[in-house]
């Protein structure tokens, strides 16, 4: 069902393109959902698309618009002029309208501002403009159906009529006073069971989610996904109705997060695609390898200080990875459960309590691991005892002290306002690598004693 | 704006039902949203959750129920009778009921059903319960505002303001034949601005996007986000319609997605929570260590094969963790953004294209942390020129293999139909720091000849 372009569809569109046959394209291309037609531009050349684009009909080029690739847009958007760009605008909504204003230098803004000959949903897009993108102001739409709570019935579905013309989707019907304070909502359901000569005080829901411009995206997120609502509307600072957000624009803000998580926890930085260029890659990545080279550095360090142990226990070098391996795996276990479980609903219970848990955890998982170790070890590939018992308590040792540094490190970025899951992935495994090691062979020197 | 329940709330509470003051704790309640009431349970012991479940409306506890955590769901339906349960299933959706029913032993389900005196609601829950909870059958629900194409726009709302009361929201009104086959749909806006004569068949939409009852949740969640969908309706093998699916049960399912993968790479199988018991902790987390224990032994091993270069280069040794440290970070990357790649829209391009992007990157990422090593090294460490350049050139290797690794092995997964995802975290570290060992005391040994 899912619709997968075809080499050949890309070849064909190719050909049309260069035959100059327009008829053609549109032909090939008025039965495809705009979100295929996207996929399809995202594979041609910038002359393609924007050969494409200038064909079609705006009203489904400029969804196309929203839907292509970051980069694919703005070329496309180069080589339209300020008067086409405005055209694309004005069949958005203001909130994606917005949205692709905002990726304009402040030059062509302007110029497409001045060409879009709509003064509503230029004062709208402007407005808009002002907010910061991941603040609910900057999530929402202008357009909304909005009824005055001194209304009946049968007024309210005339403005309806009227109002709905801009709306792409009727969420909820919101209802303001003359000051056009946010005083309720009526539901559509109502509306449709009600006789026409209700007022609409009397029907109307006075408890109402709502959101104010200022809150983050994050937050927006939270409260839908807990209510769930598939619209809330957003009030200004003196409680005026400004916009609403609808549960669209929130799944994407999910999606983010959730990828921005688990490329941090991968080491990436920024929001990388597979297909981005090498330098777009490199930017992201490439820090946090430093960032290990660092740590490596470091553990040079530290092995080269128990270079003693090299005359009677070389085999202690051996275990170095295992060690370190080890430290690493818990930390980022740990530190993934804490950065999830703050992201979702916070954390319940004192910390003492969660220290005591994964200490336990670990103490566990330690012994477990340990026992194997041991048995393989000894049985298998013929360790000392002495040796051995080095490696297993050091290996417990250091489950605890890694499980207790991927528990902290979050909950401490946390409390800083700090990102959490900054704190997994290289910056916990390449810590966590040096403590390993060092607390590996101070034991080791304990017991063996070199 | 989100609530969050303080402790003196939890205490107020519990100290209400010490002593049995009923009224009390509906009045405290009475204004809270069910899910900041289904918070509040989770923080509640057993007895007091129950007991506030059995003094408060249906209408509310079923909702409650199906926010509260599922471990309190568990507990509160032990002590719920068969009756009760049933109570609180007939105010829910028939997808919401099916998902608690299906938590359910075999003989409790029976029980349950038998009570439920709403015969269409029965049969509901009944089909509902014979799809996989992973397909589109297991996500829809029943309840859903259909018109018969042969109607006409009055027909139409005379029918849906009956059907509208059986349904919580309104998305779409869909379209079917005499035989339920569906047509197409109809948008709200579209009968709010049409006269009430015009025949149904005049202005509904005929394409309407769709899946199947055996959808993957996961593909149904694909063409929801693509499409902008706020709800699809579901038909069956002979085109019926046979249910809706609503974006709120897509979020959920996008969520547990994105959270899947993030433990996957952080080495924990099985959907766990900061709060799960130790036991189910320790099940998501100790099999993972196994496999790096296991890694461990191959390393020991490995690097026991190189004794012989203790004598001449033991600095060698003192390495071995930066270069495993090196050859796991590049790894995880590498695969982390195959795998989002993949769970994003397919990745675009030719293998060899991919193979070539990869290389010529860890070829720049290596060179420019090959060039620090080499600087860092012999100037703030004081390496010999040879050393620093052995490990120099390992560095360069065993990145362009560990990315070529982190790149290939999710591919393959993915083509075997197994999830991508698998592949990072503890896999791909460990089987990197395996590699990463035998590259650098391989070139090692041709270098420096030990």
């Amino acid at each position: 069902m899912a619709f997968q372009y075809s080499q050949e569809l890309i070849f064909q569109v190719s050909q049309l393109i260069e035959k100059n046959d327009k008829q053609g394209i549109i032909n090939l291309l008025k039965d495809f959902h705009y979100a295929d037609i996207a996929e399809i531009l995202n594979e041609l050349n910038t002359y393609e698309a924007t050969y494409i684009f200038k064909i079609l009909d705006s009203e489904i080029t400029s969804e196309i618009l929203l839907e292509v690739d970051e980069d694919v847009r703005e070329k496309i958007l180069q080589n339209l002029s300020a008067k086409e760009i405005a055209e694309e605008l004005i069949e958005l909504d203001s909130d994606d309208a917005t949205d692709i204003i905002s990726e304009l230098s402040e030059k062509r803004k302007q110029e497409v501002i001045n060409e879009i000959d709509d003064d509503e949903h230029v004062k709208d897009i402007v407005e808009l403009l002002r907010y910061d993108e991941d603040s609910a102001g900057g999530l929402m739409a202008k357009e909304l159906v909005k009824v005055n709570e001194n209304w009946n019935v049968l007024t309210c579905v005339k403005e309806m009529r009227a109002q709905a013309e801009e709306v792409t989707r009727i969420h909820s019907i919101y209802v303001v006073d003359d000051n056009d304070k946010l005083k309720g909502r009526l539901s559509l359901k109502d509306l449709l069971t009600t006789s026409t000569r209700t007022p609409i005080k009397d029907i109307y829901i006075t408890k109402v989610d709502f959101v104010r411009v200022g809150d983050s995206a994050e937050d927006v997120a939270k409260i839908m996904q807990k209510y769930d609502l598939e619209a809330i509307p957003v009030v200004d600072e003196l409680g005026r109705l400004v916009g609403r957000i609808t549960i669209d624009d929130i799944v994407d803000v999910i999606k983010e997060e959730a990828e921005k998580d688990y490329q941090l926890a991968a080491g990436i930085s920024q929001d990388v695609e597979a297909d981005d260029t090498i330098w777009e890659l490199t930017r992201a990545r490439l820090p946090w390898l430093i960032l290990a080279l660092f740590g490596g550095f470091v553990s040079v360090f530290v092995l080269g200080g128990f270079e003693e142990a090299l005359k009677n226990h070389k085999e202690l070098f051996f275990f170095t990875p295992l060690i370190a391996a080890m430290a690493g795996n818990v930390g980022v276990q740990s530190s993934a459960i804490i950065v999830q479980g703050l992201a979702n609903d916070g954390l319940r219970g004192s910390m003492f309590n969660r220290l005591l848990k994964e200490i336990l955890l670990s103490l566990f998982n330690g012994f477990v691991l340990a026992a194997i170790l041991m048995t393989a070890g000894m049985f298998l590939l013929g360790f000392e005892f002495k040796l051995g018992l080095t490696v297993a308590i050091s290996l417990v040792t250091v489950i605890i002290v890694a499980s207790i540094v991927g528990t902290f490190i979050p909950i401490i970025l946390e409390k800083k306002g700090i990102d959490p899951a900054l704190a997994t992935g290289p910056f916990i495994t390449t810590s966590n690598d040096i403590f390993g090691i060092l607390i590996y062979f101070s034991i080791a020197k304990i017991i063996l004693g070199f």
